[in-house]
């Protein structure tokens, strides 16, 4: 990863956004910018100085992971107090000489009790501005290395497809089969799941975040079953919709219009076209079936470093799509109480379309 | 759980705070008041009407949800925008009388960025207060039914020790340990981890915050265990420090100046005393040491809906503890690029003294 290349990409930003520095709070922000993992955290990114502040757990972590990194023009600064009230009366004890410096802060992110209290702490030594979201724009496009995380996280999440379908019988309790997919994720060197993972049978299907439950799977129905790993940071995600029992007429009815809007999407994707028009080609396809007011979400995001980020694949979203982004693609159709199903994959922008990094069978598969 | 008393007494603080409405926007607060486990929603809380808004996703499960935990007077407002631009533009649209009303926000939550919009989206129709954490307050002293949920997760994360001890040897990877605690949790109801498991050997136990990684278990030293459960919604957490081979001298020193802090500290805690002396019983028995530098956490933390909560258990906090409050006691000694030893409790505050929930013995343990 070139954290050193990211980091310096944000200082000569700065300017052009008429600030002085940027005070990074968002976890995910500080990790992409020098590969520190901790809880707590405050980068602040200036022209001359970038100062970790962290607290005394974090003594000997910060060291590793910013050596690791290779960002050497980093100071790490351990404080007793909270990151963020170091890093401001940091601040606030630095001389200058003209007129006070402009802070951005994430606004995004940081609380608004935090943004008082900063604000309070400079004793008017500085001024807060909110910054637009250089780093999640930068996030939005993956470098090549950023890639390959993802290939590699998104390769071990679909794995798990495989654990499912081994234990997905009727009368086993959904909690049981997450656990075993689960715990191949971890062996298979997890870090973790990105998200509580969903499986959600027979009528629970149409429980969009159905969280996997003690309900046993029905004999016959629909199995959601949505879930992502977490690999050396990066996220992966992951829907399929399998069925239990013998399908009805109906209910491959429905799958087959699900996967047609989203092969509709996935064509639509490629650099240029803006994020509404893949939400739109999606949803034409459930309007022509007459359940377009069954598709309660949007059809996708981007992930990365987090399970979701910029853009966001949904009506009135004009982001272009470009070369380098990893979005989600996943349409779904819920009728409460009875059924529900969604398909995702995990799609990279090229130059000239895109490529499906899950694998792609998904025809209904009987169990 | 009673989400109506929770909810009554909530409103009927407001007029006291001179709040006519609470904008609930922390999802754990939501969920302690309406049972609501979505991951999108706005709570308004006023004297007259209590909404929750969510999105799309979440009919069905809002619904659901609200009739289990007995919440009649709570509407539901789904609605295709962010719940909280749903609710500011629901009380920009109200008609109003006399002078605009004073709507509290969670400010230790909300971002800046929310704050600002949901201003600009009000239009002056009513005035955005920071209100006190009137929620966070009430949450710290647990009643009954919470208790009986924090003892079942405690029980159940405890039981994952044995799990751990059986799979700790010098060779396997300490990720292989953690999938095994996590399978069995989940088997065992779990809802997931309360948070990436700590599984930290030999010189990696020095870090405090030591995810379990690919490393394997050395053939001598320490090996910091950190875990925790949730279990219907309640967090639990747990650290045992186990000595993979015979233990020295010094080791073993260390261990008994740990385990004797945390002793000391669990003895300070009692109704009346304030949050800053159990820190300070801990701290002095590592100064006598002279390892008082070596600790460089506080000493516990409040814990239930989420893994940290109020209060917090250090220098300065001069928090009384309640009965029913319920606290993890985690004093610990850290020597970078050497060892590390923690030893964690959960303790509930009690009429006279307090109750240490988590299984007592923790003589070290040699494997």
């Amino acid at each position: 990863m070139d954290h050193a290349g990211r980091l310096n990409r944000l200082r000569s930003s700065l300017e052009g956004n008429r600030l002085d520095s940027l005070l990074v709070t968002h976890l995910p922000n500080v990790r992409y910018l020098c590969g520190f993992t901790g809880s707590a955290a405050a980068l602040l990114v200036a022209d001359r100085d970038c100062i970790l502040f962290s607290d005394g757990r974090y003594r000997t972590q910060a060291k590793a992971e910013l050596a690791t990194a290779g960002v050497s023009n980093v100071r790490i600064a351990i404080a007793q107090k909270s990151p963020l009230v170091a890093a401001a009366e940091w601040l606030a004890a630095r001389r200058r000489g003209s007129a006070p410096p402009a802070v951005g802060v994430e606004a995004e992110s940081i609380t608004a009790a935090m943004r008082d209290r900063l604000l309070a702490l400079l004793r008017g030594k500085a001024r807060l501005r909110s910054a637009p979201p250089l780093i999640e724009r930068a996030r939005m496009v993956k470098d090549p290395s950023e890639i390959q995380c993802i290939r590699r996280a998104v390769e071990l999440g679909a794995s798990l497809l495989g654990v499912a379908r081994k234990k997905i019988q009727p009368g086993v309790g959904e909690i049981e089969i997450a656990a075993a997919m689960e715990y191949a994720a971890r062996i298979r060197g997890a870090e973790g799941m990105s998200f509580p993972t969903i499986l959600a049978s027979g009528s629970r299907s149409a429980i969009v975040h159905g969280r996997a439950s003690a309900a046993p799977i029905p004999r016959r129905g629909f199995v959601v079953c949505d879930f992502g790993v977490i690999l050396a940071g990066y996220c992966s995600d992951r829907t399929r919709t399998v069925h239990v029992g013998k399908s009805s007429v109906e209910a491959r009815e429905l799958y087959q219009a699900v996967l047609e809007a989203q092969l509709a999407a996935i064509s639509a994707v490629r650099p240029g076209v803006t994020c509404d028009v893949v939400d739109g080609a999606a949803r034409r396809v459930l309007r022509k079936r007459r359940i377009a007011r069954n598709f309660t979400h949007s059809t996708g995001h981007g992930l990365g470093l987090e399970i979701h980020e910029a853009p966001r694949l949904a009506a009135g979203q004009t982001q272009e799509l470009q070369a380098g982004m990893v979005i989600t693609v996943e349409p779904g159709a819920y009728f409460p109480g009875k059924c529900g199903v969604r398909i995702e994959d995990i799609v990279l922008v090229t130059g000239s379309g895109c490529e499906v990094l899950t694998p792609t069978e998904k025809e209904l598969i009987e169990i």
